[in-house]
């Protein structure tokens, strides 16, 4: 571990730990940037990975690099972009905005497992070089936001959208299951005119279902690239097509259409396609959140709570009082859409500090956009196995609370006007007797018109 | 002004100023919400006066309200969407969230207008009743949402898209303009590979673009209305149909093609819809603000700034300081952003705290919503007429840079190498001496070959 | 209305209404900032007139102004700080960030109304100028930023906290009325051990005395004010002592202790002390938030809810469910705190946003930390006028709660351990029956140490 | 590592590694709460071992556990709080909101590891059980509130504040070292009156004094611990002067002087102080941003920038450019500002959302709160070694500056009053000449009373 060799950068030399394949300028970063743990995201590193077997793969077409020079750079890049290389990775988030020093990470990684592959010695640059190899036709500039949202664009298809569909259908599994299940509405928290427990779930289910389609609706802006943009979004030193030719073999290496940002200048000098995409996420997180505040209200108890549902006893609740159960997988979740609402205004501030012809807060916005996926990704799995799945109406309280309801006079209005109605109500409410007694106590109404007008399965609105 | 009359709701008696067409229940809400001197939005007051007239056709279509009440009914909710009433409609945005009072606020009002033009006095709720006949087939609880939403719709459509059509077309103009003038880059603020001022616009061009599309992407969740859903989303108290006959009434009226909502229950008990639609002001308002800032950037000086542009002088910029010009237009649309970010995260926050069957932080939503809506509408027109149309660049400045850079070694790194390249910028750079004399005394380039390849001109890429 | 003088400026001559005080560039702000309709927030307009008045008693004291001069000054700017002169105020917050236009409407109506007393015409600036006498030994620069400060320790002193010892002294009643009111506790919404009604009461009072405490510690750095400063922080222009004179004139005219900011540059470059003052603010938004919910839940009902709490009838809750009452108290004033976190949003953003020796983001910041003071103020006392008094425990459903509780188990645990009481708690739960019933049943403990230790009463550890 | 042991609690049996000391209830939240890779801060996890050890001695001393067993909690809790069993403690921040299961975790591994020095067996609770011995008289509900805040104190005072201190004293240095160095100021971002660039910094280092005194004010509430309350702030099952003890035994062991929390139910149901806290931190976020962010402006070139400082080269700044030197430590630094901008917006949410006799939301805030703290240390102490003490200013350039502002002519104003210095600072702008050549040309001034009064040097105010 102590071992060191010598690697070099248009600074001089600096030495690195031997069994690393990183070269200089990673360990430079490491000691310049000593700030806090957080590392640069796994899944920007493995996106990074395959941007540059793309890129490689897009120099050797054009005739830019060498079969044998691209092959083994692809070769390298596909073990970056496979996640076996995380220690070659040390680099913290708090570094330069740019992500420069990352993508030389994987320039350095890349050309030294190529030259190595080739018969070059670690370190000597040769006969793969990090910047004039890997890193052809590429800066940072246009290379690190490519990667980005290749890492956005992977993380909301493949972790996100489907833990939301599965979570997705256990929510329609209820709504239809309690269908017909009348329990009393609420607004304000005060009661209100029934619904079935069903269509409470169904309200919930169309939350997740917006969630999933504004997700479609902010990918669009993710899938365009700022490859070929170069240093400044002129292009220079890169081919025309060569972005073109980047996105199609992402396009291929990912099942995800790809194409090349409309204007690179903005696609350098902007982040606004992540700022609107994790606007999205910062919905879909307050629609999470007013889900499991409910489930939490709807579930507490269990003596003295709503009392509606059972939520699943998972652990023991409390370390003094003993039998406790609690909603720990709502806490779990409803702390998630903080973070993501937290995440949500660093994004946004760091969106709009953009300067001339570049934004220099990618890696910030790289961690907590990819945090935030992985966050709701997994809190939704979580939610569903561990809560959803094993919730439980209580139908004898939902029962009583249907039956002892004043709003059912809400049904009478149209046949006995508001201000008559109102009368009942306040009536059974001051005599602390049901709304049928006081209805009919008040002579405004007879017992066959109560009993024909207030069928709370009949105010539910199913057909 | 002292004059009074007696007004009646289910509470009992209360005074109400005799001039005013409001009734008790308006009356009570000033009394108990003595909070700020915010008022409700006078757009959502309009569009409040639309969906009272659109559901007041909708009954009468359904045989609910006979031709004469109904038509007095819609004659006086035009009124109410006319803007002509403002002086009726006082209450604080601070009120209950549901907005109740203000619905009622409508109700009385239009039923006051209505009765007395059928011969009925004011306050005698005959033979136009607030509840019975302006509310019927409605709650507040899908009134007040569908009035938001048709606000929303209207002020994005009718304010905001031609505010930012209209900067757009300055900006293209700019970027055509501008298309042959070679400026320096900058990435992370230091001198970079240059690109032409049309370039550096063009990407400022695609943000606000940009932003035009993502409130096309927004729009759809906007034009679905609660509508139908009455108290908890069930309908109760309205036929089948009325959500969709009040969707087609106001989609004749306002040329915006309103649907009714997938789900009424998410409808009442969520915003989703106008947290998303706000997270695309939020990303609009980032895209701006850097717009804005680089201008003020690029405009600093006169004599010890960047000074690549000079910005229209409109005002003394200094009460002590004799003869400054200062980019106040940019101050005030980045004053503006700020606030859109602000109003973001108190919609968000609100987005997230339903209960149950309602949300119940909807004036709050509407007035953040709405305040954004029009401060960036007007500040996008303020700064274009103020500040874009009079921009002009300060050409020997521009072209000093150009001249001056060292980046434009990077043009020579594809022929020489990276680290060569970097040798000779370090030595200009510790030198004091211009690139191109560095490189030649480098030995590393001739001559011929540095004019041959480094020519500004041909390094923007236009091709 | 449509007579109009002729000012002048630097610029040039503008036409202004004749009947107005206001000069040129009054008129030119008016004509270039047509942005959205928020004026400067009057209260700083009061503070800008007392600080106009201190500066010219200061100058007089220094020789600086003749006396006839600085007297009509002095009177002028009471006028404004009386607050009689709001229409001679007519600027959009959106405008310069510095403030300068307010500043020189300022400057511009004192002058005019002081050359006016003194004999001269509207428009001359003869024998009182608006910069070289109203505006002397100053600068916006440090003018705004100290009327700012003095705006917000009178609006903290004056409003909020007179409001908050209001609200306070309500909540310490209750807690002292229901301290034996023996209640269940609640954690993570689900039942706990049992506490008062009047300690979950000295809860909330705790949370509103330590907000006091918390403005006390954020004021000494709003009562440091930057005057004496003048362009950039050096007091060129102004003598040495001329901030100090001006704040002992503040504290005079205030009955607080203003005095000089230890460092001018930093009080012009930043804004720091607002934001650390509205961190309070936020903090107190969020103490507020917390007890309302929590009364809003434990009003909830009346007959499906946690029902422990009576809220007082306000006006009637719903526009179709007749005799429905709701927590409207508690929803203005959570929708405030709201708008206080979106304040404190777009003011932390502003505070970063200073550049070199300026931070232009004061009428901003004015504008939200004015309008969280007021809306805080405000809707403390409304809540507590028309909430908290009314407010009443609904005993009966309080008992119940006590009687059916599982975990006053918890106080068995010290003697049978944790595992063992868990068991009983889990065999009335699953058997629905006493918690008596289930530890006798289970043979754990006798029924005489059951009734021994198992004393609600006892368990809220009252001395 | 597949070799397992069986651990119970009240919901039963359950597998656990068997080479772990945690027990049943840290497995299952490991198996119910995968979610993220972010673990609980070990910063929280080592102040939860000094509570658990000060815990003990209380108990102790009460008379509560016996020497044996006590000791051998308070030195198994010593260990936890030595950092030396990390890998004990691998349960995820997004679990249940109250901390239980890391509150469990402690006294599971406290137990496993004092049971077994006291002969016992892994897993059997005996002689030391996690709940009856190691939890005696305390909840998790009073016990990770004051494991966070003896966290929070801690990181504040011993990492937070030597780091600032340590930056403080670089930039009053370079306050000192250039106090004579007169420079053009810049408000608005436009040229302005001068300065030394000593003031300048010295506006900067008292930035970073008011956030060294706004945590002084901030500590007191942090100091302030729940201990004692237990479930719900009655304390049930604690003696009365549990609390204080506990408070004592941490003075004692961490020299800050902690006391009982002034009402327990709320030191339980709020996390007012943690929010209050971070607001200073967010101000000192605001303070650090724009103290970065001018340097990165006035370090801007090397040829087209503002040029006035250089900034050390610590690594190769582009893989595109070469020689390109960027302010990486300013956008590592500026990056940290936004993600503490983020965190508060976190926090001040969770701090809102308590519920009845708890917030549940405390793993989260002790998350955020504590990456705050260690983010901005290590980023000041980056910062400063990296960027501060290498910064030199480019004397030619700034000279340049101040040679040919025309803001000197605010010198003028005094004596040839406003209207007519504007005229010359006019006059020069528009010709391109000096201040002086206007001036004088303009026959307002005298050569002689132009080069007596105008004198930057004597403009900037420094006796």
């Amino acid at each position: 571990m102590n071992d060191t060799r010598i690697e070099t950068d248009s600074m001089g030399e600096i030495r690195v730990p031997a069994e690393r394949l990183y070269g200089a300028q990673t360990q430079r970063s490491r000691e310049n940037f000593r700030i806090g743990e957080e590392r640069m995201p796994r899944e920007l590193i493995h996106a990074l990975g395959l941007v540059k077997c793309s890129a490689a793969a897009a120099n050797r077409k054009l005739g830019l690099l060498d079969d044998a020079i691209a092959e083994a750079i692809e070769k390298a890049a596909r073990r970056v972009a496979s996640g076996e290389l995380g220690e070659e990775f040390p680099l913290s988030v708090w570094q330069t905005g740019s992500g420069t020093q990352t993508n030389m990470n994987a320039n350095e990684v890349i050309a030294n497992l190529a030259s190595r592959a080739l018969g070059g010695e670690l370190g000597s640059k040769k006969p793969v070089h990090p910047n004039d190899h890997v890193n052809k036709s590429q800066s940072s500039n246009d290379t690190i936001p490519t990667a980005i949202h290749v890492a956005a664009v992977q993380a909301l298809n493949e972790k996100l959208l489907p833990a939301l569909e599965f979570m997705l259908a256990e929510l329609d599994a209820k709504a239809n299951a309690w269908g017909d299940l009348v329990k009393i509405g609420r607004t304000h928290t005060q009661d209100a005119v029934p619904l079935t427990l069903g269509q409470e779930f169904s309200g919930y289910a169309q939350q997740v279902r917006g969630g999933i389609e504004r997700i479609g609706r902010v990918l669009p802006g993710l899938l365009e690239i700022a490859q070929g943009g170069t240093a400044v979004g002129t292009g220079l030193n890169a081919p025309n097509d060569f972005g073109q030719l980047v996105a199609d073999e992402l396009t291929e290496a990912t099942g995800h259409p790809f194409t090349c940002a409309p204007n690179r200048f903005e696609a350098l000098a902007a982040q606004d396609a992540l700022v609107f995409a994790h606007g999205a996420l910062n919905t879909l997180a307050a629609s999470l959140y007013k889900i499991a505040n409910d489930i939490r209200l709807l579930g507490s108890g269990p003596r003295s709570g709503l009392g509606e549902l059972a939520l699943p006893a998972n652990e023991p609740g409390s370390s003094i009082m003993p039998g406790k159960v609690n909603p720990t997988q709502v806490e779990a979740l409803t702390q998630v859409c903080a973070q993501v609402f937290g995440n949500h205004a660093a994004i946004t501030f760091a969106g709009s500090q953009g300067q001339f012809e570049l934004n220099v807060y990618r890696p910030l916005v790289a961690y907590n956009f990819l945090q935030s996926v992985t966050l709701v990704a997994d809190v939704s799995r979580s939610f569903t196995n561990h809560l959803l799945k094993g919730l439980e109406p209580r139908r004898e309280n939902i029962a009583a609370g249907v039956e002892n309801s004043l709003m059912l006079v809400t049904a009478l209005a149209p046949e006995i006007g508001y201000d008559k109605a109102a009368e009942i109500a306040k009536r059974a409410h001051s005599e602390g007797s049901t709304l049928r007694e006081a209805a009919i106590a008040s002579g405004l109404v007879s017992q066959a018109d109560y009993d024909r007008i207030v069928r709370p399965e009949d105010m539910v609105g199913r057909n």
